[in-house]
């Protein structure tokens, strides 16, 4: 080896040493990882989850990882591995700074190595079929979720490697994933979108892992630098000013981990930003509407595309409730989601956390969940969703008013909707989308033709469908050019709380306004008001479904039940989806159905005319692979130009099993009336168990907060505000 | 008043007094009570047992609770009315004795004299449909279950009660009731059945009470006196020698009380009869036997009819498990089913079971379930059923095997009938019975007519329906008539339990014999193998059906599913409540169908030719007011004279829906083959994984301890004992 050459290298040494920053900084420093340490010993959830890591990794120890050349779809041994190796990857990395064991470093060195030499050689993902390809998986959303997890793991272990190694992996295995990303797939890349978000964090975590500010620029601005994209961007365009996330709550709960995770990253690497604080602290926001948005046993609501199976104790959750408890300070509302994890990260968030379990006396028992009103888009102006609640703790009752905007491809046609859950059970559901993640068999893993053909359709779900056509017939770029809007809501007082909105392009020239009231109080019962009002110029076949789940006990009307053969409801929009279980006339004056689930009973009471049809039907039809879960509905079908859907959805009773007892099985409204509808008022009224009910809204949005005065059959009716219930006169407070 | 009057009304109290026994003695003696009284403060459990029971009464103290003329069925107010008042009698009978408080006789005595008053004047209940129609409640059953508590009731507040009164209570309100049961419907009274074992439990109980030796007499021997009925031939008849209670599971949960009730007064009543050494202890062998017939969440196995919400915490559970504590001795399994049950009897029972878990540092983590296998019928020659298990606990795998006799009025057409559970979940499961109890508007409650035109019949389950008729063509007497027959069963190891039995009753000329296998081991997969053989005299069509609990994954082979309409299976014996969901020619070699359930993939496997058949099925046909459930089967269809039914069931893989990841998610049985069937043996193999698997079995009982040898394709096997399983040659230990 020539002098000039040695020379050459220790200069290329000595600049590499000065041109570096000071690593790790990308998911802890030297610093908080000595406060972590010292904690290990003291904090049991702590110590557990170091433990947990530990006992994933230690019988790696010594052995080959394999890194395989990619060859499956999701669920397969090729994707299931290099899923398995960014987290190997990253942990070894922890436990290496938290243990000073050059084994652990050692390990990630090697697979690193290995990737190094790998992702050179990669093409497209055999098993791409979306159109952002993959490279060591099918789509590039998972290539981006290695690069986040890969890019921590790489800035944890630099002390253990030489100038060559490092120079090999940020070369071989990191070069080519953020090349991929950010050049092949470029529009994607600057898509604003989740993908986006996680492309952003993997390109920006590895940057700041390899010292390469050029990735972190694009990551935070967009390729093109102008800030038009990038995770700045993805910041300000995708949450709404509130915290709504445009995409809904499943893909929050996505999208949380690459924004909590980058945002922690950048707050080392770039503290000016003061990411955390940027628009008035967003992702605070947008991580407490995310966990204000599940169910009581932590699931998140399954509005647009969503299973049914993630709740707040994924690994999502658990990064981004124990940075958000780091950078945004202590809450026993975050302490009660920890407690909940039973793991915390080992960064001075989870450090925060398991020091604060570990002091308190007495958790919460549930967490505080409330009635909660979010705009969406990012200005706010784009509709909104209402989480109406009542009840305390196990007897909680949700009620989900969904008047957003489209949601993006994940978006659902379902403008106006509801979804009840009550006691932690879904009782008017939302399928959700039709998808069996991680299951290969299941069109490996990937949305099915179904998600589209039924599960995103109008009548999968519980608003009006006119004419038998999904909302903007089902076109996604229809559906994104137009939101409902909010028209009045009034949420403060638990005994009565009503929500109204306004939807007028989904069906053209269908004017669609649906007014919720859900009544609860200790001299009250529990009730579900619906209006939904629907006028058009000419006449229009109306559909209106709501989706239940519970056992079929009785109704109120006779109906025909297909007994020897079974049709299908329609030929598209969802419909050839749906299996004719009975079809009915409607009852003249009021229709009810009750059903039962888990010992409670629920009564849906319509007003209808003997010219209405009720269809009782069951998802399952026009599937050849079985794909769909069998799910029910009842659908009234109403012929008219103008009219009310005047729906009580009555929460009664209780049925013990055990004891053979059942207790108000029975729902009491009768005598549903329509008393006024017109450009200034809707009033309807109905009996229960002998009380007068008396409903009035008003209909001009300029009238909302002014004193009203109506006459209705020589009988004065006098209220402030948007809209009044009275019961026997009286009104509710 | 005349002096003489006077008198005579002296004598008659004087002559009262001296007649009477002690009293209490039908539930507890005061020697009992005063132990309960004192451990009260010590034991948290009985404690609470005690606050429950004054929670329920204290509110109704100076109150006067309603005694109304019965009018309504099962699951409507004047039922639940009387239904929740025979146990505000009995408890406040407790209560009064333990406080001493009279307030709370008082509330007994005013309840009883009002059914004093109400009982005299009954007629047959106007809801009353069953056979044996009740005067209180719709059936008799429901009467006789009052007559069990107000009896024990009426023990228990003698002490405030007059002379008078107590003859009024005992003329009014017991003896129109015992009349009514052992006269007007004497025949019902003196039948061996679960109604029969709670009249005389009733009757028996309220003799005590009354100190009515004819009624106590009546209970134990029957109205003859005779003792071919009653109480005695109930515990010889109903109850097999090892403690299987013929009806099945769900029904010895419900006249476990009435028994251990019975004898608990008896004990005390008529020591000398030494009612729980009765028949070698036959009611503790019963309680054993009745608990081994639980999953792990405590539900009752749902053989026969059965309603799946019946658990060992119900009251009967309660009640039978604390006597047995006190009359059998202490028991860690019954212990840890109190743990369960968070209640205790206020009796010795509950007093001893709440000072041990008092005491008792561990609980054990779940009831010590084994593979228990019980003969049917009084001498324990009616075949019987088996349950085997592998596993330890919350991975408990349970295999039902049932060659039972009928059950009497409440047996299914299910012979040779398989039920699966695997991790708590119902894998393979049994209809149960069609019945909504305790609803109203289900038919009152009662058994539903889809009862007997579904869930009883042969293909509602899983066993051979032979020419589309159900065994012995769906009718009672004829199946009584016949029993299976058990041919071997080794079940001692775990590694490899197996079990054979052999029905020739079912369909005429059909010789059927199932053998099943169960393996698990740390160098075993889990499998059941299943050789299901069956041969006739002429050709017949033999459905094979499979019902199967879970989201349809995948089958190896290509189906028709309905897209667009959907029919019928067929006519009758339940085919007529069968969707077909998808129809398919079976695959030449072998079939496999894959489902998922609860994070676990399940998957079945048959050796099949071209010319089978398979059918995808879904209950809820023929049923005009959505009274089934909709559950899924496989129907394999083969015409043939003789053939076997060659199936393993595979529990493999693990899916993780929050990490998104799935292992062994696919089946790895292949090559399925029969390699000998003739008379003396049956020899299947397969390949697992790459590993050969040869199953053999003898043919002839006499053969079972013998040793075998056989060749086969010039290689030879051989073992002893009447089933072996080798794995690459060598046998499974």
């Amino acid at each position: 080896m020539s002098a000039i050459f040695k020379l050459s290298l220790f200069v290329l040494f000595v600049l590499s040493g000065i041109c570096r920053a000071q690593h790790p900084r990308a998911f802890v420093t030297a610093t908080e990882l000595a406060s972590v340490k010292a904690g290990l010993s003291k904090y049991p959830l702590l110590q557990s989850s170091y433990a947990e890591i530990k006992h994933q990794i230690d019988p790696l120890l010594g052995t080959t990882v394999d890194v395989p050349f990619p060859k499956d779809p999701a669920g397969g041994y090729t994707h299931d591995r290099h899923k398995s190796n960014y987290m190997i990857l990253f942990h070894s990395g922890l436990l290496y700074q938290l243990t000073g064991d050059i084994r652990y470093a050692t390990l990630a060195k090697q697979m690193f190595l290995q990737y190094a030499d790998l992702n050179p050689r990669l093409p497209k993902h055999p098993q791409a079929t979306s159109s952002s390809p993959g490279r060591l998986f099918w789509q590039a959303l998972n290539d981006a979720n290695w690069l986040v997890y890969a890019g921590m793991a790489f800035d944890l272990i630099q002390p253990v490697l030489t100038v060559a190694e490092r120079n090999q992996i940020i070369q071989g295995a990191l070069t080519p994933e953020v090349d991929y990303l950010t050049k092949d797939l470029q529009s994607w890349f600057d898509l604003i979108h989740n993908h986006g978000v996680w492309a952003c964090a993997g390109v920006g975590i590895s940057g700041i892992a390899a010292d390469r500010k050029d990735w972190v620029d694009m990551a935070l601005y967009g390729t093109s630098g102008k800030g038009t994209s990038g995770f700045l961007a993805q910041m300000q365009q995708l949450i709404a000013p509130d915290g709504y996330y445009t995409e809904g709550p499943y893909y929050v709960r996505y999208a949380i981990l690459p924004y909590f995770l980058f945002a922690n990253a950048l707050q080392h690497d770039r503290p000016a930003l003061q990411i955390f604080q940027y628009r008035s602290s967003i992702l605070k926001k947008a991580l407490y509407a995310g966990l204000q948005q599940t169910n009581l046993n932590g699931m998140f609501f399954s509005l647009n595309d969503a299973l049914k199976n993630k709740d707040y104790t994924t690994n999502e959750l658990v990064t981004a409730v124990d940075i958000a408890y780091a950078r945004y300070g202590a809450d026993t509302g975050l302490a009660f989601i920890g407690s909940r994890q039973q793991r915390v990260l080992l960064h001075p968030g989870g450090l925060a956390l398991a020091a604060d379990l570990a002091r308190m006396k007495k958790l919460p028992t549930q967490y505080p969940y409330q009635t909660v009103e979010y705009r969406d888009g990012k200005e706010g102006t784009g509709g909104g969703v209402s989480f109406i609640r009542n009840g305390a703790d196990k007897s909680l009752t949700t009620l989900i008013f969904k008047y957003s905007s489209h949601g993006l491809s994940h978006g659902h046609y379902d403008r106006l909707n509801i979804n009840l859950f009550d006691r932690g059970n879904e009782i008017l559901p939302d399928y959700g989308s039709a998808r069996f993640i991680g299951i290969e068999q299941k069109y490996g893993g990937r949305y099915l033709p179904e998600n589209k053909s039924y599960a995103t359709q109008t009548i999968a779900h519980s608003t009006v469908v006119v004419d038998e056509k999904s909302h903007f017939n089902g076109i996604e770029d229809q559906a994104e050019a137009a939101h409902p809007q909010k028209l009045f809501s009034m949420v403060s007082k638990s005994s009565m709380q009503v929500v109204s909105a306004q939807e007028k392009a989904a069906s053209p020239g269908v004017d669609m306004r649906r007014t919720v009231f859900m009544v609860r109080g200790s001299n009250y019962p529990q009730l579900l008001i619906d209006l939904f009002e629907v006028s058009a110029q000419t006449k229009h076949q109306y559909d209106f479904p709501i989706q239940y789940n519970g056992q079929f006990i009785q109704t109120n009307f006779p109906y025909q039940a297909a007994t020897k053969a079974q049709t299908v409801m329609g030929a598209a929009f969802g419909y050839q989806h749906l299996w004719k279980e009975a079809s009915a006339t409607a009852r003249q004056g009021q229709s009810s159905f009750t059903f039962l689930q888990d010992k409670r009973f629920y009564t849906i009471h319509q007003q209808t005319d003997s010219t209405d049809q009720i269809f009782f039907t069951r998802s399952g039809a026009g599937d050849p692979n079985f794909n769909l879960r069998r799910e029910t509905s009842m659908i009234t079908r109403r012929n008219a130009q103008q009219t009310l859907f005047f729906q009580i959805v009555e929460m009664h009773g209780d049925f013990d099993p055990v004891a053979e007892f059942s207790k108000d099985a029975y729902g009491k409204v009768s005598e549903m009336r329509t008393l006024q509808q017109n450009a200034s008022y809707t009033v309807v009224s109905f009996n229960y168990g002998g009380q007068v009910w008396v409903v009035a809204k008003v209909n001009q949005t300029q009238q909302v907060s002014q004193q009203h005065r109506i006459e209705i059959n020589n009988q004065f009716w006098q209220w402030q505000g948007a809209a009044a219930i009275w019961v026997d006169g009286k009104p509710i407070q």
